[in-house]
């Protein structure tokens, strides 16, 4: 069984290295707040979430009809659940949609492959394009090459990812997705196809968003899937040219509308700043969003509802699940542009996939110390480590972070998330209940401590 | 180091239930035979041979051109590793090939789903087939419904296969692909759609052949991905009528040529009858054909060229790299037909992967059993526990066998095999180059045996 009382000093590298000073005093644990986080550990409404959405609604790219059935069967479970306030804000942007895609190595030795459109490549029109291939380890490689070995060429961009546990590879092999097709084009190429942005060995290709930089011409710009990049590579090690054909169709198909789905469980001092607790709703076309990010929506709203059912917190707890993240961060952006002057409590997104927690980030300044001392203490029995005081992180609620609103970071294992994010293997099959627990579990306790405390409220005596 | 005599008595099951009798007489192994198969545990060629052929070739359906420049990569290769009499038999076959496909729910959730047609479907056309799903849980629920709950709709099976060891369990969970069309299209069904005999959680279909029985009308059949099958189960569940659009385009284009690539290492004495080593060359069309069967050619064609090296077998030593296995066997029926009333000392084929050998197998008769002993004490160093002295299996070889020609049986663990089997993900990187190797010194070491001694050839006397 799960102590309550967790001896978090104990816990932490600073104590296991200065073995000689005396232990610093325990932070106790509320006994409501680890009664709370226990319960947790046998909660069925974040599975019911992740389950229903990627289910009844599936896949939900950002701006398109299906994202909008997406927001309209939110609406529909979060009333349910018995949040208030449950209502969309909504905002428009540009939507790129998919249309149909294949490859096939032309020469020397003739065969397909599986790719995928990067989100807001070029189309090639149904009769593809045709090039040599002129290969790359990596974007500075391409960047360093002289234009006339691009011109007129598809590029190949090659690198191993390696799994990080804290997602923290994403950023620098994350490059030839982002960078390589503005480069590409900016020095002649007819098309890009990269290595998938991805750690698994299966035949996915993993998309994600990319924008041609001001200047630049879109080009066609494709992920093939690993095993088939391995195997570009195999053939060009023969050292003979190799030719491919590539066909991505792909439309633009304007502005169209997304939005962001809000509910509340209200606070018993309306006066008080909220805490806000999000995910993002849309997700990639190709797999049907489970642990990107239909995971994240049903733990935090499970959290919520458990705080809810308990009592009434003291501060309000505001649940979104933002629109068109994927594609841009626009949702987050457009709840910062309405909602970023007003005063937050703490801010915190779950959006790494269902694995278990494993690390405790806050910002919450130094004031405000012994609460997330608290909140790491309330954490430990889970098997969660203290990380930093200093930072927090999120992608939708990032640039509201910089902005200096204090936060929270729950960290999940990211070791599996990127065999799965973004490609046809994001379903729901690839979520662990017991861990998708444990997140529950962690959520609910964090928001039983920063919430304020919970009571029941006060029954009026009957007349 | 692994030793070089094996012990095998005391390994057997038979010794360790009846602790109280002497142990018998240790069966020894002759040191060259030992010798070759630990040397073949650092195999380079088997490697060598699945790479080049499945990046240089890659997929080789049976009959299509494929199939015939996979022919012509094995001729140009078993000849550059030495062998004799390097040939190739034709024969022909009728041809089924995939177009393009898709598949989608139309209601109550629209969404796209990952699906492959079957050998030998037939082709809905581009406009495709639209239906509602009548969902049965196995081949004998669908046979024990009344036609009139079919008639017009697009059936739906389901199952679960588990893994096994040895593979057995194939023929049970088989049954959907074998057998589910036919019995769908003489209830009236429109289309069929299965959950793919597999045991993976990839978007990946499993794709495979099957035959419509006489006077059954061809109708589209096609394999869902599991992760899509298990999504169509909870569609289900939620008891709302269930309609799919099916687009399964593909072609008949009549009878192609295929053909067995023979090669052969010549033993001392041409008198005596040789010993038949094979695997199957065609592959389906969605992976490379990696470890169904690359691993297998490389795995006996490796084995014989490390005999070959050494010296000369006392027999001949014969590789067959069968064509179209995977449509119908057809390869080893037009060997079966030429060759069978030739004498064979022994045949086996490698067509299970390229995972450890695990369990050795032999018919050779109650004469032979002390050569049937000697093969198993060379291989228990590496791993391998002995299994019948009275059965053998083969896909190719599987009829001569029933015939009862001689037979040996190095069996594979299966236990990953049918996560990959007939998808897109049979790649080259799902091999192991360890296992691989182990089952190179076991067919090396099994042939050392078999091959009836391996000799420096006499050198003539310099005059």
């Amino acid at each position: 069984m799960i102590r309550t009382l967790a001896f978090a000093a104990l816990l932490s590298t600073a104590a296991v290295a200065s073995a000689q000073a005396p232990p610093p005093a325990p932070v106790l644990v509320d006994p409501k707040v680890a009664a709370l986080r226990d319960a947790a550990l046998d909660d069925s409404y974040a599975w019911d979430i992740v389950e229903g959405l990627t289910t009844e609604v599936g896949q939900r790219l950002a701006g398109t009809e299906a994202e909008a059935r997406a927001r309209d069967w939110s609406v529909k479970k979060l009333r349910g659940l018995g949040f208030a306030n449950v209502r969309v804000e909504t905002f428009d942007l540009p939507v790129w949609t998919r249309g149909y895609e294949s490859a096939e190595i032309l020469a020397p030795f003739p065969q397909k492959m599986v790719v995928a459109a990067l989100g807001n490549s070029a189309s090639t029109g149904p009769a593809g394009i045709s090039g040599e291939i002129v290969a790359f380890d990596s974007v500075d490689a391409l960047r360093a090459a002289p234009d006339s070995a691009v011109r007129g060429r598809i590029v190949f961009i090659d690198h191993r990812m390696m799994p990080t546990q804290d997602g923290s590879s994403y950023g620098q092999f994350g490059a030839p997705r982002r960078q390589g097709p503005t480069i590409a084009s900016q020095k002649g190429a007819i098309g890009i196809v990269i290595r998938s942005i991805g750690t698994d060995r299966h035949r996915n290709p993993h998309t994600g968003v990319m924008n041609f930089a001001d200047g630049a011409r879109p080009i066609p710009a494709g992920a093939l899937s690993i095993p088939d990049a391995e195997q570009m590579a195999r053939i060009l090690k023969r050292g003979r040219p190799v030719s491919m054909r590539l066909v991505l169709v792909s439309q633009n198909i304007g502005r169209r509308q997304s939005g962001n789905v809000i509910a509340e469980v209200p606070g018993r001092d309306p006066r008080l700043a909220p805490v806000l607790v999000a995910c993002h709703l849309d997700s990639w076309d190709l797999g049907t969003g489970a642990v990107d990010d239909g995971a994240g929506c049903g733990i935090v709203a499970a959290a919520a509802k458990r705080i809810m059912d308990a009592g009434r917190p003291l501060r309000s707890i505001r649940i979104v699940w933002f629109g068109a993240e994927e594609v841009g961060l626009f949702g987050g952006l457009d709840y910062r542009a309405r909602h970023a002057k007003e005063p937050h409590y703490a801010i915190a997104e779950s959006d790494f996939g269902a694995d278990r927690i494993w690390k405790v980030d806050s910002k919450l300044g130094l004031a405000r110390r012994p609460e997330a001392e608290a909140i790491a203490a309330a954490l430990a029995p889970l098997g969660i480590v203290r990380g930093s005081y200093e930072e927090a992180d999120g992608s939708d609620i990032g640039p509201m972070l910089a902005d200096g609103i204090p936060g929270i970071g729950l960290n999940q294992d990211g070791i599996r998330y990127f065999d799965l994010h973004h490609s046809p293997d994001d379903t729901l099959d690839k979520i662990d209940p017991a861990q998708l627990r444990q997140n529950v579990a962690a959520w609910t306790a964090m928001l039983a401590v920063v919430s304020g405390g919970i009571e029941e409220p006060k029954r009026r005596r009957r007349r």
